[in-house]
């Protein structure tokens, strides 16, 4: 199930009547739902409370799953023996799969990466180098890191596939739609002109606003995703915003 | 100082008389020796006992910081009042710096992070894919954060700058050397014709060999490194390397 997460709830209430309890939903959706700002597992077992729910994300862009280029992902789910029943249906030569019983970890990574790759389209759409954009990334795990460890999560998760390695692959591959909205605000495009070009359902602009409305609900520092909502929804220059980020004074670099 | 690492010690031997205890060296050197597995700032250290050791490391290209791209890096050393006079003398605001008194972490990313991009070099040059490299990336941080944390290190290091960050800007630009190198092998050409070909200085061939030999001293699996060092020293072919790397057993993804 790989659909827009504004439309998550409706179509699981309307799958629910079918659904048995011995079937195993596998969400491979990577987002959170607007208002309530919980992830789309928790969403999905509100719905379908009879069946079990694992989740599956990790860098993956399917267009390369399709022609059976290696990918590893990682897998969790209600209970540890579910999502190893998972990992050993799915896993083959070309698609590797590990475990991970941190679900809170794993679905905040996946889903917050998106913002981050709309920061690291505009580092590339300005013209910025390699090294604003590894340090960008840098950043940006670090702090989803620190909202996902306040809501539970593991801190060595945001290390792995679902963290790091989704990251990676959002914010370098042109197959990412996030990334390439990113480059077109880069380019000086607005809001409403990047979408229209990308056409297809950028996650990342409602990631972002609930990213921060979990920054605040749970105090934690997260000013990439607070100068990316600038830019975003208040018209700050993504130029400006860059300079910003790069002038606060100096920091440990390890702080929870 | 930025001198390849085998040459570190003979340079340190020869500075080491006209060195004053106030002066305060700048490791931005990336690298292990060989035979001793040292850190280069313990070798630093070994030869001008007299003066305090920073490590500034990071994912800063020089081609870049010449030009004024803003990039972000963080400093170490003997105590934090000396990293944070660093700290505070080098910021700026298109170079930023954090602070992290973690210097076995960072200096074992950094070093590491050279092997991981040959393997990164390879997967492009075969053709393979962004979620491949990513995979491998995200292991390969992996299982450096294994070795690292086994000799000391605090795991969340890896996740930094010197970790993370100056991976991602190795395994995906090409100002890097040991990116190309790997390339060349991916391409099918062998290990001498591609050092003939970068004709510079590769870094992580020699790390391989060291990564290796640390892995087998502190009990660490580290399969992406055993299996670049059958690539660069037994003749393995890059293809199979990977198919081999693909087709280990299901694994849970966190483990120390």
């Amino acid at each position: 199930m790989a659909i827009p997460s504004k439309y998550v709830r409706e179509n699981m209430e309307l799958f629910a009547p079918f659904m048995k309890p011995e079937q195993v939903i596998v969400n491979v959706a990577k987002g959170l739902e607007r208002g309530t700002l919980l992830r789309l597992s928790q969403v999905i077992r509100q719905c379908i409370p009879q069946c079990a729910v694992c989740t599956l994300v990790g860098p993956s862009h399917a267009e390369e799953v399709g022609r059976g280029i290696p990918t590893a992902c990682v897998v969790s789910g209600d209970n540890m023996s579910t999502a190893k029943m998972i990992q050993s249906e799915f896993i083959s030569h070309t698609f590797r799969i590990y475990t991970n019983s941190d679900e809170i970890g794993m679905e905040i990574g996946a889903a917050l990466k998106n913002v981050i790759a709309l920061a690291a389209g505009a580092n590339d759409g300005l013209g910025y180098g390699d090294n604003t954009k590894a340090a960008l990334m840098t950043r940006g795990l670090a702090e989803i890191a620190r909202l996902g460890v306040k809501m539970g999560g593991n801190p060595l998760t945001f290390n792995g596939l679902s963290g790091m390695g989704d990251l990676i692959v959002t914010c370098t591959s042109m197959h990412s739609r996030n990334r390439r909205a990113g480059i077109l605000l880069g380019q000086g495009k607005s809001l409403s002109e990047a979408l229209q070009e990308v056409h297809m359902v950028v996650e990342g602009v409602n990631t972002a606003k609930a990213a921060y409305d979990l920054s605040k609900k749970y105090n934690v520092a997260m000013p990439i995703t607070e100068t990316i909502n600038k830019v975003l929804f208040e018209g700050s220059s993504v130029h400006d915003a860059v300079l910003e980020l790069m002038s606060r004074d100096g920091k440990e670099e390890i702080y929870y």
